[in-house]
């Protein structure tokens, strides 16, 4: 692991690392921000998943999220959203597959399973690594994320029973075997049988009797991918009502995708995860 | 003016416009923020300058400063860096000369003349176009920048006493006649005889006897163009000592030239320019 960048902000400290990922089988990047109280004492984690096109930065620096986190004493944990590098499968002419759109899934089909394990990566690898080399407390974590990114943050929560303290979302893709984005990149990771797709959404994974957990959602009413149906919190919604699943899924009034939306609301998400990460468990 | 962006944020619209300007003699883009509080009465503003390379968009992104103007009820204007277009003079070798780079001053000389009037603009023709159509109140203004914008922000207020209530800036460019920046742009704005630049200088500007008003300034301590020589906060520290201007220069240690520097202290920013702005006058 190799510090590449340190930026002081908000009297901690911005890092940006690089090491080689064995689950990845490729060089991989990610940032971490942690706290004035990081130099005390070990600190809690949340970790923030990026939705399609982003990589570690987007995050740490259009979402204003440092300065709650100084305040509540939180480490972000900012992963890339997919393996990189020339000898990683890509489709180049795609937004929405490859580099760049990992999906926090563990692809099956090749060209895309000899790296694409974003989910073995974020849940398994990467909190090894930084619990180990950071002084962050192990085991003490949260986890949200942004659209791509929310979906990631949902199934990560639903699948790992008891791994992380509490989960929230920004716009989530609650249903990617139903929306344009999740067949695209499913169809490819996963192979043609949507049958082995519902192991990697939040709403299916719901549905066939996951560990009851409380999930908190933000959604704009005028985000554009809500509308051409992408997001679907509706299903997710539906799927927690008849499981009796705790959601609190707010309807924000005309926001909209963009980390404007994101920049509004994130300082409640944090608060909520620091209520569940200082809990005596 | 054409609205052609409005994005819900902290409760308030992030705008974005364009318009026909007479002084740069082009069509100009705009951002500004208007709070919750301007739904119910019009509100002060505080005007951000940008610095080199920048747009209307870095400010906006990357500062988190609409969190605390929602939380102060102050409306922020975030205008472009240079006049823009086909048709305006440029040196597209050159990111600190040209589009992206106007530092905020009137060029004298050809072909920067024709369009290159960004003081006349940032203080006279965007402010009344604004107070006409905007919920702000006509004249209650503050003003701040990074950099070249932070040097734009000094020199506004320098230059035109009594137009705002109170002046600040992040690691600002204090005395370009001694900076290779500043030496570059005066040169081809203003013309080669060094004594025509030192009205565009804060620190030169302060020596000729400038009315007296406090200055408000945080500087990295780990910022590279500091260290390089650029930004020069030692030279307006002696002028202001001479002067008997009263200079809050904040020194802060670790931090460099970027947005997460700008992030961690705007909020302290806002609050200083909203006690003079909601002070009786």
């Amino acid at each position: 692991m190799e510090r590449i960048e340190r930026i002081r902000e908000f009297g901690g400290w911005l890092e940006r690392y690089t090491h080689d990922s064995t689950v990845c089988n490729c060089r991989m990047t990610f940032s971490v921000y942690l706290p004035p109280q990081a130099e005390a004492a070990a600190v809690p984690s949340v970790y923030f998943l990026s939705g399609l096109t982003c990589t570690d930065d987007n995050f740490r620096v259009k979402a204003g999220a440092q300065r709650y986190a100084a305040e509540l004493g939180l480490a972000l944990v900012m992963p890339d959203t997919s393996p990189r590098g020339e000898q990683v499968a890509d489709a180049p002419d795609r937004y929405d597959l490859g580099q760049g759109a990992g999906f926090y899934i563990n692809a099956a089909h090749e060209p895309w399973a000899a790296h694409y394990r974003m989910f073995d990566y974020v849940n398994l690898e990467l909190p090894a690594l930084v619990e180990r080399t950071l002084p962050l407390i192990p085991g003490r974590r949260s986890i949200t994320g942004h659209s791509m990114g929310g979906h990631g943050a949902l199934i990560s929560a639903l699948k790992n029973p008891g791994l992380y303290r509490s989960v929230s979302a920004f716009a989530p893709i609650c249903n990617p075997v139903e929306s344009g984005w999740g067949r695209g990149c499913f169809a490819a990771y996963l192979g043609d049988d949507p049958a082995c797709w519902k192991d990697w959404d939040a709403t299916e994974l719901i549905r066939a009797g996951a560990e009851p957990m409380p999930l908190f959602i933000d959604q704009g009413t005028d985000d554009e991918f809500l509308l051409e149906g992408q997001l679907r919190p509706e299903a997710l919604s539906q799927a927690c009502k008849e499981r009796g699943i705790p959601l609190i899924l707010r309807m924000q009034p005309d926001y909209d995708h963009s980390y404007h939306f994101i920049g509004t609301f994130i300082g409640e998400h944090l608060a909520y995860h620091a209520r569940a990460l200082t809990a005596r468990s």
